[in-house]
């Protein structure tokens, strides 16, 4: 049975997208929110636009801005470049400093004012590419410091959390809906839908693991 | 002596500025942040700036107004009424959903970018008027979720947390800077410097601890 309503912290790539596929399985009622920070390839916010409306989900699109000023990187500066492979220890330059924080805070106010109590994100511990925000431990912290701020019972739902990437097609199959995860999703660092430019680390990520599931799924 | 370097959050208010002086005498150097909400009383930006280019003390203005997107209230919708007293249950009308939350996030991911890793805020659990992001126990678990969310050592510093309006008020005299304080800060919700309308909570809570204060120190 469907209980409640949701807020799904959403950007259009496989991961998000196959959580806010799980939420509807899930929730009475699903919020997407999406967050603009001058990403390099604002395709991205163009693809949630797309998935929201073909499936008539409500889609919320709010401005951080501020967070590239903050925190430059490769991601959203033009004039830095994306590691073709991973750097042998810290974060890859894809990082940005609190992207995570800033966008599960913002999302919790906005789940808040809109009477919502369940908040979905798409991180993972088993991919976490050294991403400190991706962690489980990092998400059940910021949990408490959720309620705590705003005297609230948020709870953060990470349905991803301990899968790799090919369980995450697995899920989308599950769920009916690995079509539109294959060719409707934005994951490729350097901005092509579907299945990507496939040489970025997104793009390997996200083929080995599709090749996996293939392998034991035919 | 005199170690690291200090982020702090600054209003332009009684206790923000108080910690500012606090950390002045503590830390070898200190960068005060200021945000800009689209707050009805855009005056207390200016006593910020007026307060840091006296005192020649590093000032940034970092643009937040997507809070007050989310959270309208009444010190940021110029059509609702500040209270005149507390209400029965519940946080005042004056509360901004999560707002010390992303200010001392959005602090944090700066001081990282510069290098910092002490944060000063002037919240207080003694004075904290139902607003349940001054309360310790909230301030403490945001420090744990700042420090997994950025893989930093992040170090929080509440100078006023376990103080009421007359201790600071204490404070501020014995870091010789109670003139200041009392002339140039502006605490007040009808948006007057120094000693404010007297008429609003901030302003009676204020009064009522230099009152205080003045008894015992003369």
């Amino acid at each position: 049975m469907k209980k409640g309503k949701a807020v799904v912290v959403f950007s259009g790539g496989q991961d998000s997208t196959t959580c806010l596929f799980w939420a509807i399985e899930k929730f009475e009622e699903v919020i997407a929110v999406s967050f603009n920070y001058n990403q390099k390839h604002i395709l991205e916010l163009e693809c949630a636009k797309n998935i929201c409306k073909k499936h008539n989900i409500e889609h919320h699109i709010l401005d951080l801005s501020l967070l590239n000023q903050l925190a430059p990187n490769s991601l959203t500066r033009a004039d830095i470049e994306v590691d073709k492979d991973a750097p042998k220890s810290g974060p890859p330059n894809t990082f940005v400093d609190g992207r995570n924080l800033l966008f599960l805070s913002f999302a919790a106010v906005f789940a808040k004012q809109s009477g919502v109590k369940h908040i979905i994100t798409g991180v993972s511990q088993s991919d976490f590419s050294g991403y400190p925000d991706c962690r489980d431990a990092f998400i059940k912290s910021l949990n408490v410091t959720l309620n705590l701020a705003m005297d609230y019972e948020f709870v953060i739902h990470t349905p991803l959390m301990w899968i790799d990437k090919e369980e995450t097609w697995k899920l989308a199959y599950d769920l009916g809906v690995l079509d539109i995860i294959k060719n409707e999703t934005l994951t490729c660092y350097n901005g092509i839908i579907g299945d990507g430019c496939g040489d970025c680390p997104a793009c390997k990520l996200r083929k080995r693991g599709y090749v996996e599931f293939k392998k034991k799924n035919q």
